[in-house]
């Protein structure tokens, strides 16, 4: 079956307090599509946060001696490195410009996901507002879905996607920081293969792959689309977290 | 513009020697696909690694003393941890079962690639065979391309995908272990974001992306489908190479 990934290309500015399901309704409505059940909804991290108004201003950021002495050593804005340290669990490492984290939702990434670019803020003082990655991205995506399906009446699932940088490989792909209605991994242990077999690999990162998928049809420049609408996900629909993809520590051999 | 990602249906058991470009072009005329310009063409490891004839038998492999000591520690075959070590620059890190190297190809991956399941021989010791990674899936990727090129008459990119492990977070994803006639990465900078400051985010390693996408609908399982066709690919086709996405070593600072 077909995959098809269409970004919607009229979402506007968001601002703190908009109704993106109206918002991803209109849009869709202008593409001309009807939900179908099946169907799943990848958005932006930036737009569920500026939804939220997870704004900070940084002249209000006061840094502490650890942002201090840690944003010298890497030659960053003690305030931002501050909001990092704030927004984390663990530093895992650090270098010019970038901290990698444990951020407090569980996953790891650069500088804790606070944007300080694309993001200019509502007020007049606006680079110095920086955004932060939304409170609780599953809730927001279960959130969006059940008003999705109540308005629609079908099954959707619901993504919520960053750009993350990886271990070993250049350049940022897309992954998933929330989702709802849709699963994480994919088990396939104990099915066959083509020969009879059961298959070694047994866990799919279903969602990180459809979040790289739906990446590359957002952009990141100027004619950025922070929604895709998707059509033919392979598998089946279910309750889901990221919780699911997310590798104990205790697992992990690359901290 | 949309993306859509079709699964050939009908590409048959691939054998040592197999003329893939044919068995992809009937692959896409039995889809009603017509190749055109900008389109790619994703393809599973494990059919250039059979048309190219990559199967070892376990039974002729003398295991060294590193081999059978390593294969001991982690409780695996010795002489498949002997064509891991042969197939690998460096070995990462060990647990039960699995050896995370850095492949000779350049690229992280758990076990050098080594397929032990969904590829019985073609001999009558099946279980005793197993699969090497391509040995130069650029090249491979690129022998492709021209052909399906000169034939079509359309400029078009081929990639080849296997299913790694990530750092950090659980399941496998579609990564890209060679390409060409397209991007690895892609760079953005210097370009404008929505509110004309300079993007922060350049570097989108969309192989991997793409790679990801394509292996969604692959699948893993009996109904897998080796070969994927992409349509709306949003960056322009041009000379590409795997090595743009590997992070030199001395910039990893997961090792």
């Amino acid at each position: 079956m077909t995959l098809t990934l269409t970004p919607l290309s009229n979402i506007p500015r968001i601002l703190t307090g908009d109704n993106l399901t109206e918002i991803i309704l209109d849009g869709l409505k202008q593409e001309g599509i009807q939900l179908q059940d099946g169907d799943i909804l990848v958005l932006a991290q930036k737009i569920i946060s500026k939804a939220e108004g997870r704004w900070v201003n940084l002249t209000e950021v006061t840094p502490s001696d650890r942002a201090v002495e840690l944003a010298g050593r890497i030659e960053k804005d003690a305030r931002l490195v501050e909001l990092v340290l704030r927004e984390s669990k663990e530093v895992l490492r650090t270098r010019p410009g970038t901290i990698i984290v444990e951020h407090k939702l569980g996953f790891v990434c650069a500088n804790a996901g606070i944007d300080h670019s694309n993001v200019a803020g509502e007020g007049s003082r606006e680079a110095e507002w920086v955004l932060l990655l939304p409170e609780d991205p599953d809730r927001s995506a279960q959130v969006l879905r059940e008003e999705l399906e109540r308005v629609s009446c079908v099954h959707v699932g619901v993504m919520i996607i960053d750009s993350h940088g990886r271990a070993w490989r250049l350049g940022v792909v897309g992954t998933a920081i929330g989702l709802a209605g849709m699963p994480g991994l994919v088990d396939l242990r104990g099915q066959p293969d083509l020969f009879g077999y059961t298959l070694r690999i047994t866990q799919i990162a279903a969602a990180d792959e459809l979040a790289a998928a739906a990446s590359l049809v957002m952009g990141q420049a100027a004619e950025g689309t922070p929604v895709v609408h998707v059509r033919g996900f392979p598998y089946q629909l279910r309750e889901g977290s990221l919780r699911e993809i997310l590798r104990p520590k205790e697992q992990d051999m690359f901290r």
